[in-house]
């Protein structure tokens, strides 16, 4: 596809790349088989965001609701999230993993991870929430002082602009609830291993249509 | 329009009433000439998840981020809010009023409904956000002891199912954010004078189509 131009891009995009188990379920595969496929789509996408100047990323990894799934699906997902982090320390970008480390859960080849790290040119930021849940974000502002968006756990992460979500389910599904409250939110039908770049730049021709108000 | 029949409906619907505004400057009307007919529009939806059974409704009134708005447009959402209050109090309902208090835009005439009120043969709980602010409902956890969900302002209000936005808006606008994490979210272009119950029909079909996960 030739390059796209869009007159007003959103400077922080959050992902959640829904549908790996239906897709494989269709394929008659086994539904841990959809997220291997997940991480190639992952590095499509950061190209077409490197591309345009996107300046920052947020993907939701997987969840600490989502643990409780099948061990075999937990560990594809895990497998899934750790082999993404490898391919990207050979990148150009910053990485800040955030999502509850005192937990097995937690893939320990990510622990270097959770205070942010630079990789090649560091020309995006991207976050990737492992492990993570809404409520252990937000319950650190709980006997802290000061102010509340600065007490969460996830407080480095700035405002989203665009959400896009793959999959056709239109709700958060805990995706960072302070930095959503404004975020424009765009639902694509298709499978998160079925992402093709027309995809995205469906959700951006929309989102260049959107006012910003931000509660004003 | 016959009585419609529902496999399964949601047990609290939080409602986004947008476009009053837009809906004025359609009809060369000022921008402030929507909320009172928005008010109507609010018991129209009232009387349809009466006769539905449907157990509990969250309005979103206005924010404190609104009050900013000119002063002719801030009077008349604020009329229009203790007007809707009025017009319940002869209802059958019981009313929950969560908003910051401590403020001249918070109007006088609410503050006894800051703690739940019945009304009648009680037979819907209502809550109306007035003069609420996201970041005012979180804050309250910080310095708080114990539970996160339980220590913010509106603790009280349970978990929303289906979020029904009209005026086409893709987002939630500082909406609760901790009861919509898993919030179904539905949204009209309809611009909310322009109620009519089919709209909230085509949600309601919508929300029997969609899987509950809460993260699972």
């Amino acid at each position: 596809m030739a390059r796209m131009k869009f007159s007003r891009l959103p400077a922080h995009i959050g992902v959640i790349p829904d549908g790996n188990r239906r897709w494989a379920q269709k394929r008659g595969l086994p539904k841990e088989a959809g997220y291997e496929v997940g991480v190639e789509c992952g590095f499509r996408l950061y190209e077409v965001c490197l591309e345009l100047g996107i300046k920052e990323m947020t993907f939701y990894g997987f969840t600490m609701d989502n643990t409780k799934r099948p061990p075999v699906q937990k560990k594809a997902f895990k497998k899934a999230c750790v082999d993404a982090v490898k391919i990207l320390s050979n990148r150009d970008a910053s990485l800040l993993v955030i999502g509850n480390p005192a937990s097995p859960n937690f893939p320990r080849e990510l622990l270097p991870y959770t205070k942010r790290v630079t990789f090649g040119r560091d020309l995006i930021r991207i976050n990737f929430l492992v492990n993570y849940d809404w409520k252990w974000d937000l319950s650190h502002a709980v006997g802290a002082e000061g102010n509340f968006v600065e007490s969460i756990a996830s407080a480095e992460i700035p405002r989203v602009d665009l959400l896009v979500r793959w999959g056709g389910r239109r709700r958060l599904s805990g995706f960072l609830p302070v930095q959503s409250v404004y975020a424009d939110m765009y639902v694509l039908d298709e499978l998160w291993p079925d992402f093709e770049p027309e995809q995205f730049y469906r959700a951006l021709k929309w989102y260049e249509t959107q006012d910003v108000t931000l509660g004003g």
